[in-house]
């Protein structure tokens, strides 16, 4: 009997639609025979909202919602764009999908693969995980502004963590943890300076990882854990870190693991009351857009990330070693987004 | 007529003393023949505030308020301490002197010097400066926790941004930028999700830019900025942003640019309503503390802002060319602290 997934498919602005395209033919190849999935494409996005004023309609959330899981390209119009101030996607619609859909394990595998080149002179062997909290600290939108374009202009922007919140993306980056060989689990935060939400944070990690007795704890504060991503990231494992710091942490990431165009994400629901969305880190990189320079792989591999969250453990293997695979051929001649993405595609069919 | 100079020291905690006593040793030397510093020490910190409950006297900060500039070493006890509770001695030290003396512009200058080693492959002229706001932003301490420890806990930070503090920084990081010879400033934020923080910052760059028309201005996303600071960081002049974007990027541009061992500060009040305060960026190191295994240099290089910030660029100018003459020196035998100060300090008396 053929199971069938529906997949929202949001290509978005700039680059999203070209590797959106490489990434939907890598899964098509990768798709077990028994599985097959069935796209829906939901344009959303810069050129909507500038052609209709229209972000997210709830109707188009409510369909989004009754599907599988979902794969993004990425969002964002051209910066400075005056009709399109800062914000208004990200917030509408990227953030937003985040918040409804309760993404609030945001998975973010940082590895060196053979033949990606790290900007590090000796950045040995790398290979951990971010889980950013992605549904509350400073990215809750709680904020606002008085005597907006006056010389009294005062804005806040308030960060906001539950005991319940923090407790359950904690409890997620222990258990994954666990199965991992090193065991590995370091907090990072800025307790000394952000008291109250540090304090927070310090206390579930405590308790929660009273559970977790297998797994080693320690603590960084965010900026003391810039330094170690550059001198010594081999010594991370698992990260967990609230929303605004996993954002830092894992572009700082990318680029010491070869760049922005190899990581992936997971907007992860772990308790499956809504689908998980999968995008590239990368932004919509509007400079470069229909021109065929975008590096599709991190597209490709957050379909890797995707098809793990469905179960289809093989699949997701097979599109990670074809990667590994593209990545170790690699010459220095560029490629079109498009050659990257049959070459991977190619080795999935295999 | 001789000159005569107040000098606050804080040495502080961990390697504060250490590396302390060598900063003096070198401004001992590098101070002109008609100046005298009359260094009093302030003993504030976690041995103080451990054996006594003070972390800082209202007496003891006006006492410190009626010197002529503050050299500190370093604040913060050994980590997970139960008797010394995250953010006592940060908060209510380190922190209220930057409040307190007004120290809105927190200068933090980049530079890969000849001899440093970056852990960049290929770094290229890296020379820029960072100015981080320093009495607002998520540092302000308003913060709050409700039902503590329990499971319906809710903690919350604010970020407070006014236009009074970020046109005045934003003014100061455009002088600065104006008399450098790029004349390049970036401002760093995350104005597409922390929208009401961000349209302040935006919109006075905007407008205090217009002052400044030879200041070329461009805008970067801190997750960005961290990507370019490792991939590209000769591209930076003059970095303008807030106080925890600051903290975070500032510790990067330390490791990049040959480590926190080098890094130095000044917690600058433009108006000099009150005293400046100089500072290396490295903590307290409590692990290597007492063992004379500090570098000293960043200590040393903070005294170098002092005496510029005191208008005595000459003697500034010779303590940074000894510590430059001795880092390209430098070889790869360990030195104790107080060698780096001695030799450092004999290149100054010449
Ligand atoms: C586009 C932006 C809102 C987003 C974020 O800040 O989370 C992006 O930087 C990311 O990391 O996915
Ligand atoms: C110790 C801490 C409060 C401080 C800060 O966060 O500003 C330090 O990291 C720094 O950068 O000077």
């Amino acid at each position: 009997m053929t199971q069938s997934l529906k997949l929202a498919v949001i290509p978005g602005d700039g680059i999203g639609p070209e590797v959106t395209a490489e990434a939907l033919k890598v899964l098509e190849q990768a798709a077990p025979a028994d599985v097959k999935f069935e796209p829906t494409r939901y344009d959303l996005g810069a050129e909507r909202y500038l052609a209709t004023g229209e972000v997210l309609p709830d109707s188009v959330l409510a369909e989004i919602r009754r599907h599988d899981a979902i794969l993004l390209g990425a969002v964002g119009g051209r910066p400075g764009d005056p009709n399109l101030p800062p914000g208004i996607l990200e917030r509408g619609l990227l953030l937003r999908l985040r918040f409804e859909l309760d993404h609030y394990v945001n998975l973010r595998p940082s590895r060196i693969f053979p033949g990606a080149t790290s900007p590090l002179a000796d950045p040995g062997d790398v290979d951990f995980v971010v889980v950013r909290e992605g549904t509350e600290g400073p990215y809750v939108g709680n904020g606002g502004a008085l005597r907006v374009g006056t010389p009294a202009e005062i804005a806040t922007e308030v960060s906001v963590n539950t005991a319940f919140g923090v407790e359950r993306v904690v409890r997620d980056a222990f258990a994954r943890a666990a199965k991992r060989p090193r065991k590995k689990l370091t907090l990072v935060h800025k307790t000394n300076v952000l008291v109250h939400a540090g304090a927070v944070w310090s206390r579930l990690v405590t308790e929660v990882g009273r559970e977790f007795p297998d797994v080693t704890v320690d603590y960084l504060h965010v900026d003391a854990a810039t330094i170690f991503l550059t001198t010594d990231p081999g010594r991370f494992d698992v990260i967990v870190t609230d929303n605004l710091f996993g954002d830092i942490l894992t572009d700082l990431a990318a680029a010491i693991t070869g760049g922005i165009g190899l990581a992936a994400s997971g907007n992860v629901n772990p308790d499956r009351t809504a689908p998980s969305m999968f995008e590239p880190v990368h932004g919509s990189a509007p400079d470069i857009a229909g021109q065929q320079k975008a590096d599709p792989t991190a597209a490709i591999l957050s379909v890797a990330l995707l098809l793990e969250h469905l179960g289809l453990d093989d699949a997701a293997r097979t599109v990670e070693d074809a990667v590994v695979a593209d990545l170790a051929a690699r010459g220095s001649a560029p490629r079109r987004t498009s050659e990257i993405g049959d070459a991977i595609a190619a080795r999935v069919a295999g």
